[in-house]
């Protein structure tokens, strides 16, 4: 059963398995840097679909099914999921998932959502709630560029802080104990509000939050970043990596050495016009069940806590003058199950 | 620790206790048959702020303090909370809980939404994992109807199957065991998609889920409808609930004697024009806070089964053609806490 030690902060009595996982990428993702690590690359931006929309939920059911497949399991092994997206409604997610027959409870939590699911259905495994849990979520660079800001064909000109929203998607199955990759804790995030009121800068509105849970984490755990091969974020991309370092730094933290986020990590800006870096729920969901699992798998990385940060505004709240607000959980993750071999 | 007693149904051991619960509602809803079971009647349909979507941050800010004050709590002794609303990007929810400083678990069922965190929330708490959790939703008529249909100045026709966006919240205030009500069992639902693409009609499209978790809960509990003095909906409507209704009688299940509809019972359709009923997240959120929860710690009522039902749609997947599909999560509340009380 799992253990509250703090408000906000639970560890893992039996550390639950992440038993299978599967990224998927789309065509740009396909030509960055860690393309190498994803299930599959789909070079029809499409997925074979007629609209953006529909391509999402053609994109996250597929990456469930491949999970799940990877797993040796059937849907109907799996007890519930949690899932969301960034579209309105969530709907890449419902359509997605429709006919898989799985219940579900849905979340929402911007980009932060892949840390979310798995950190309820670590909690809800590690208490004996359940067999096959599932955590997925996704995001297209189409469907988000025409929600969030200007249809493709409008010709939008992007500032330099701007972020590429990733098409990517990413789920793990959880399940009771059995093999490496562990989850061994998590703290739940808070929603952080400095301030920032630029639609085009959500790294820096993310940081905060990250520097938050991040904090929490390892005062509530007595936890340092020695103990972590790395700590990762989802989408801060260049701008905000710099300001959740700096924050951290003035709290007598310091992660500098530790840091990757996975917005940097997806594409190359400069062969690829992407700027600040990748976002989007399906940057870090892809990059986690892309690279990390695997090499925590492999052992060839022993400990990481994962941070995906989401922007909570809409395009609604923006033109109405109101900040970005950031949230973040944060979720050990590890090659053993025993705290004393960390 | 809450047992699972099948796929996705669970049964709590020590049943978590409803502490607190509060419910506001705006004007129309105030001026409903059930107006007398409100915290709060706000005339004001801007409560004081700018725009609508301003509003329902405020209305569900000001029902998470009231539930919270209700309970002689602080905001600081609240571990985290489940939350949740309508409203693209779920802003109703972000900027009304921003200044709260309480963690927070995001969650998107659309109308759904306060059985899905009353279900999380008993789920945890049963398992030693929070202290005093929340669980909140809201709704706005005029947000809404200007996000999903029209704004309110276009002076749109209405439908005699469409239903009434309720401007109103609830919010509870979960903790481990102490006195009635209890929450004591919780099945989990599926999406549900019978083809219905009427976004006028949701009702319809939303009864086919509600049907699926009332026969799974009651036949995974060998419960039958005798054993509640009401199986609630959340906002089915009348179209909905004669549905509901029909579904069941076809699988040897009667509920006619025992059902209600959160959104049948908020308004009177004959005097306020509102055709089918109430819908919205705030429907069943703050029926069930205002008139249930009474009911079930006076003992008035012994034992409820309340099934907030979701439309998983969007405007954007309504363009495109798809159906609606629907969802609903059974959460048992009773005044007791032992099965052979029931």
């Amino acid at each position: 059963m799992a253990k509250k030690i703090a408000r906000n902060t639970f560890i893992m009595e039996n550390p639950p398995t992440i038993h299978s996982f599967a990224g998927i990428a789309g065509k740009t993702e396909g030509e960055g840097p860690i393309n190498y690590c994803f299930d599959e690359i789909c070079e029809d931006s499409y997925f074979g679909q007629e609209t953006w929309e529909k391509a999402e939920s053609e994109l996250i059911k597929r990456t469930i099914n491949k999970a799940i497949e990877k797993g040796g399991l059937k849907a109907d092994d799996v007890d519930y999921m949690f899932a969301g997206d960034l579209l309105n409604q969530c709907i890449g997610t419902t359509y997605g998932i429709r006919e898989l027959n799985i219940p579900v409870f849905g979340i929402y939590g911007a980009c932060s959502t892949m840390s979310e699911g798995l950190a309820l259905g670590a909690l809800m495994t590690d208490s004996g709630l359940g067999g096959n849990v599932i955590a997925a979520t996704s995001s297209h660079y189409a469907a988000a560029e025409r929600q969030f800001r200007f249809p493709l064909s409008y010709g939008g000109i992007r500032t330099p802080t701007s972020q590429w929203t990733a098409t990517a998607a990413g789920a793990a199955v959880i399940t009771p104990k059995y093999t490496a990759p562990y989850i061994r804790g998590v703290t739940v995030g808070k929603i952080v509000d400095m301030g920032v009121t630029d639609a085009a800068n959500m790294g820096a509105a993310m940081a905060p939050a990250a520097a938050y849970v991040i904090k929490t984490f390892l005062t509530d755990t007595a936890m340092t970043p020695a103990d972590f091969d790395s700590i990762v974020t989802g989408d801060l991309g260049t701008i905000g990596s710099s300001l959740l370092i700096d924050i951290l730094k003035g709290e007598n933290i310091d992660i500098s050495m530790k840091h990757k986020d996975c917005g940097v990590m997806l594409y190359d800006p400069q062969k690829q016009d992407t700027h600040a870096g990748g976002s989007g729920c399906g940057c870090s969901a892809s990059v986690l069940c892309g690279y990390f699992l695997n090499k925590l798998k492999t052992g060839e990385l022993k400990n990481i806590l994962f941070c995906a940060t989401g922007a909570l505004m809409s395009p609604t709240s923006a033109q109405q003058g109101e900040s970005i607000p950031g949230i973040s959980h944060a979720v050990f993750i590890s090659n053993t199950d025993r705290f004393s071999d960390s």
